[in-house]
Formats: C-alpha cells, structure tokens, sequence
C-alpha cells in the first residue's frame, strides 16, 4: 500500500486533533460522550460494510459515504479519547502488536 | 504528549498489521467478520470507559483492562479493515482533517 | 408505565417481524449482516442520546430522532436476528432475569 | 417458534426491570451510562456472532454464551434505557411496524 502523500505518525494525528479541538472554547467532550460518538461513527461504517459486502441494500436518500471515510472518522474519534484521557496511541499501540504476537501464537496455521 | 517510542506512521501500522497477518494461511476475515471484531473491541473499550467514567461497578471476576489497551486494538481492527479492502489510511485521514475543518467551522465557538 | 395501545407479548413481536419479512422474496439476511444493522441502529441511538443527555451539538441538516424510534428499531433487528437463527426469545429473557437476580446480588446496595 | 413458558409483554418487561432496578439504592444510570452498557452487550453478541458464524475462532479460555442469552442482554439494556427516560416501548414498537410498513415498502421483491 503506498501513498502519494506523506503519512502521519499516530503522535501527529494527537497532536492534529488537540490542535482541532483547541480551537473552541468547548474543548474535549467527557469520555462517555466520546464512547458514544465512537459508537455512532461505527455504526456508520457498519452501514456502508453491510451496504457494499452485505445484504443490506441502500435507500436511495441515504447520502454516499465510503467506507475509508469512515474508517478514518473512528481514528479520529479514537485520537480524541484518547488525547482527553492523555493516553499515548503510539505505545499502547506497541504494547497491542507485541500482546497478539504472544496470545494469537497457537490460534492459527503458520503459513509456509 | 510525548513518547519514549518512536511513533509509527499510519502506512507503517497498515504494514505491520500486514505482516502479522500473512504469517497465517487464513489471512484477512470477510469485511463482515472484521466489522463484528470492531464491535466486540468497541463493548470491550465501552466495558472499560463505563467502569472508570461511568455509573457501572465493575464484577470481581472481569479482568483487568484498560482504555488505552482497547484503544489499541481497536486501531487494529481498523488497519485491519482498511488493509482487506485495500483502504489508504494515511489520504482517508488527511481527507477527514480537511472535512472537519469546513464541516464544523460553525457549530462551536471559537476559542479566543 | 400505563399505554393506551395493548402491549405486544416477546412472541408477538417476534411474529409480526416474521410475516413482515415473509413478504419478501429475500428473506432473512444472514446473521453478520442482521449484526450490522444493529450495529448501525445502536449507532443511531448513540447519536440521539448524545444529542440530548451528552455534549454534542447536532447538526442542522441530520434528521430529527428520538430515543424511542431508535430503541424500538433495535426491538425489531434483535427479533430478526433471532427468529433467522431460531431464538425463543421469551425463553432467554426468563433465563436472564434469573441470571440477573443471581449474579448481581451482591454489587450493588440493597434500598431499605 | 412456539414456548413453553408463558410470553411476556414489552410492558411486562419493562416493569420487571423496573422491579429489579428498584431493589437497588443505586437506581437507573445516567442514559450514556446506559448507552455505554448496550454497547458493551451488542459487543458481547458480536462475539458470539462471529463465532458461529464469521471467521473468528474462539479463544479456549473465553466463556462459553450464547447468541440467545446476549440478544436477552440486549432486551434487558434497551428496557432500562427506555424506562429511565420514561418511554414507553409498547407505543414505540407499533410506530415502528408502522413505519417499516411505508418506508421499505419499495426496497424488496415483494414474494408471490
């Protein structure tokens, strides 16, 4: 997969939502409102996935989405929970890689 | 935020992932199956933010998680989702930035 | 709780939902799919309820809900997905009341 | 689908969880509080879900469910939810029936 634009790190995705976010005089939404944006950004994508490898069809007022639209709605409603609880994506996201190196081990057939 | 671990990109976590996966012969669930992933990952994080953010007591028995850990997997889940529909995360992001930068520029207040 | 309407029994419901879709040719989806629009009608409810009990402002453009319309909806897929895979749903809510008064007797404080 | 046990009506339901939630001091959580528990059992029903039927394998120390006990989780969840803002899911439901009949009326094939 390569991409014509730059990649962001997962500390450059933080630091662009904080800096989204702090432009308003609101700020960061309690966890829980957060839980429930998160919530509502997947049932979006479960609307487009069920849409396009289904067997939902589509109502034709439904405006068109995609499904990497949505995607990266949840990574950024992923990015402001964790920004407002001062989670660190970058090494919760190394801890994850090496806990299904060791817990998933046994649970699939090694391809050779 | 700062972080003693270098930050991975985007296109870095989308390979990573890839990486893990091709080790095993079943390779990437049906779009479907990934999606019902994302929401068991999703209750797990709501479990979590419920019992530090909300009115639930958590039972003796659950064991111990916590929000960044499920904020992990579920990018997981989403680098997963992209790379079996060969989703770009990196421009779909930098799509979503720009978005909300026209999208919301009137529902709050601006900060002065 | 009073209603003027008489309240439809588990079996009724799950009935009705049954000769509605009896009406079509394509009949029950399968159940990743039925899983996904309940993803999809939980998403709704979250953004309904964030609306009125959370932080988020809702946008002028989004269709007004309620909380009543998006919990009734899930009525309707959680009786789907269960008569496509051939759930007695009466059944299962007498287990879980009997699970409930088991399980949780004692996390919370009992009213005197 | 026919039972042995007697079926209960929304409004049964609603008043026994309402029964139950009325022996605690704690009474009904806040409605994100609930909204965060639905996600968690809709979560819960996913694995199961995916499970018996998506590609996911199970891990050999997760709890034996059932997709029957988590969709009455599910009931459970959406008649507190109703009953702590009042709403009754019997008036609900027929709204819904009714709706469904005019706005999918187009969508299907109808069977002859």
């Amino acid at each position: 997969m390569s991409s014509a634009s730059p990649s962001p790190t997962l500390a450059q995705i933080q630091a662009s939502v904080d800096a989204w976010i702090s432009q308003w005089d609101e700020g960061y939404f309690s966890p829980l409102s957060n839980l429930a944006r998160l919530t509502e950004e997947v049932g979006e994508l479960a609307r487009e996935v069920n849409h396009s490898h289904g067997d939902k069809p589509k109502k034709a007022c439904e405006r068109t989405g995609s499904i990497g639209e949505e995607l990266a709605d949840i990574l950024f409603v992923v990015a402001t929970l964790a920004n407002s609880l001062d989670i660190d994506l970058s090494e919760e996201f190394a801890k994850t890689m090496a806990k299904y190196d060791l817990r998933d081990a046994e649970r699939w057939t090694k391809a050779t």
